[in-house]
């Protein structure tokens, strides 16, 4: 490699290092391997178990035909992990291969190429550089596939040892990379997944609970969403609304599991949940159960101030606690409970819409109303 | 740069980037610089809200007179953020101070060295070269000290120019990877948070279990580490082995809050909450849920199989259970409890050796003992 080469490739090492978000991450792999390759296409596949999936792909020529980006004509799907395709031939070998023509491979050659994509958008993939993402451990994470490297007339030509030098020592940063935040993102969801399991655990003594705590935290997104909020809230808030109710762990089982109308004595005990709530989850030492703290305490407070444990009302609720206490009454009429029916969502919409500046926040119920689609969604994905 | 200075540059890039562990971080990054700029010395501070803290040092003239590593001569330490002293002033500046004799400062200079360490250590602290560590968003997050470049004689001399480029690329690449690190290290913190206040919140009902968590958790991490267990087993215990009782939350009031004893059936109901625990746990989807889930169900079986819920015997019992069953003991005898006064220590120690094959597994007693020192750390840390 040149100067200019090495001081591009601590230049694209030290973007890719930085980026912690999955989806970005993909794009930046994409995006600067094809500008050092001078590539039209490019596409990333990740290990996973025994298969290898095909993850992301950019394409300028169809990008500039379709005009939208790459990944909107190809939608993630497992490919099988043998060496007969060429990105499984790379993952199983770790073998780099630089190919002239695709469509001209010699007859001993082991992998073949499979001409549908090309079929299907009228594309002729010619050149291809094929590269390993193996990480420190010397294991094979992915794999990078660049397709038809352009001269400076933009004629299709092959990929120059230059660039194959280079663009292997990128797919290092690549792999170290993604491996990074693969495994930040396993830990975050190992997290989520602990908070819906433990707080789940109250569904022992209260039945009703199950898939409300995944639908209510998914509700309060996506109103955060479309209230503005940035990626940090949103995730904050995903994994805080679930501890809403965690406070009716203190609440005693004559009440919690009584059948009948509870005697304003009982009342009163049940709506201590609030207060509990927000005392076990006191002196917060985080961001997140400091959101949680704030949540179980505010989720049953109204726009109007008639709500419940203090009778704060309109901005004096925290943002968080208006958006889960929507959430939360949302969830609880539009599915079935032991002691009801479910409503028709016609019917919940209609009294959230009514409800407007009384029970709820009308900003939140505005937002509300803007990701309704995406919160059908959820509705669907988690219906009991 | 020259080329050999920015392959170099890539190598330590490669290496930082996929340090996770942050003792490890620490090292590396002095460890490299120090090769790169030829330093006697050097140390990492980071910067902690209002502060910064001196957190890794190393330093090859002690090192040799001492014969132990650069971190022992010194504990982390805060330091107050201004300008008066060296690393505050590159911290609160973000420039890169190289000083050739920092005895002989100019006058009109704003910060001042301090020679304390210098005169304890009977150290001659001369050239140096101060780096800011600064993210990709342009905030310092900490600050690189280097100390006495050595020519090829041996002799200490000031920093040469080019070791100043090579060094702050490598401070990017230091920065973002210590970034990376400490986020997944908060992500892991916040994580464990959440498992002992969720798993507290049974606290509401049963008000013997403040700090048992804690207590139980780290002396289940002890064992394994004195049983050969690898980091990350020893984390996965440490976060599973608090969700050990998580099926009382299925024990009705009546019996989880009874004072006197239990009757025959009562006992049988309280028995279950292994089998409540496994329940919630149920169809693991992360290491952590799977081993939490083991835990649950055996921390109760005994090497000779006089244990339930299931009465298996010996090596039938997973490790995880084996250990945290002791810990468990270990910490329900040596504290105070609503019903009985705590043990003194030498009474619960002769016990479990008395037990050692029966109801303990002998190589878990073993490895208690090995590690009986930290063990009484964690007892007097988590002290009622």
């Amino acid at each position: 490699m040149n100067k200019s080469d090495l001081s591009k490739i601590i230049e694209v090492g030290l973007l890719l290092s930085s980026e912690r978000n999955l989806e970005k991450l993909f794009d930046k792999i994409l995006k600067t391997s094809r500008e050092v390759a001078n590539a039209d296409a490019g596409s990333l596949y990740i290990k996973k178990a025994h298969q290898l999936e095909f993850i992301s792909s950019q394409n300028e020529t169809l990008e500039k035909r379709f005009k939208i980006d790459g990944n909107r004509l190809f939608k993630p799907f497992p490919l099988a992990l043998t060496r007969e395709n060429i990105a499984g031939y790379v993952c199983l070998t770790g073998e780099i291969l630089k190919i002239k023509d695709v469509y001209h491979l010699p007859k001993d050659t082991p992998y073949s190429f499979f001409k549908s994509f090309d079929n299907r958008f009228e594309y002729r993939s010619k050149s291809m550089l094929v590269l390993p993402l193996t990480d420190r451990d010397g294991h094979v994470i992915g794999v990078l596939q660049l397709i038809n490297a352009k001269d400076e007339n933009g004629e299709t030509v092959s990929f120059h040892d230059n660039a194959v030098k280079a663009l292997s020592t990128l797919a290092s940063f690549a792999a170290i990379s993604l491996k990074n935040a693969m495994l930040s993102q396993n830990v975050k969801d190992a997290h989520l997944s602990t908070i819906y399991r433990l707080v789940n655990a109250a569904e022992y003594r209260d039945p009703d609970t199950a898939y409300h705590l995944e639908r209510m935290s998914n509700y309060s997104r996506i109103i955060a969403e479309q209230l503005g909020y940035d990626d940090e809230f949103l995730e904050v808030l995903l994994y805080a609304s679930p501890m809403h109710d965690i406070g009716k762990l203190g609440t005693p089982d004559r009440i919690l599991l009584k059948p009948g109308r509870l005697t304003v004595d009982e009342r009163s005990i049940m709506e201590k949940h609030t207060i509990i709530g927000a005392d076990i989850l006191k002196n917060p030492d985080n961001d997140l159960i400091s959101m949680g703290r704030s949540i179980a305490m505010t989720h049953h407070e109204r726009w109007d101030g008639k709500g419940y444990p203090e009778g704060i009302k309109g901005e004096e609720i925290p943002i968080e606690g208006r958006i889960s206490a929507l959430a939360d009454v949302f969830d609880a009429l539009s599915v079935k409970r032991v002691y009801k029916e479910a409503w028709p969502l016609e019917k919940v919409v209609a009294l959230i819409r009514e409800e407007r500046g009384q029970q709820f926040c009308p900003y939140v119920v505005d937002a509300f109303f803007k990701g309704y689609e995406e919160i059908q969604q959820v509705y669907s994905k988690f219906k009991e």
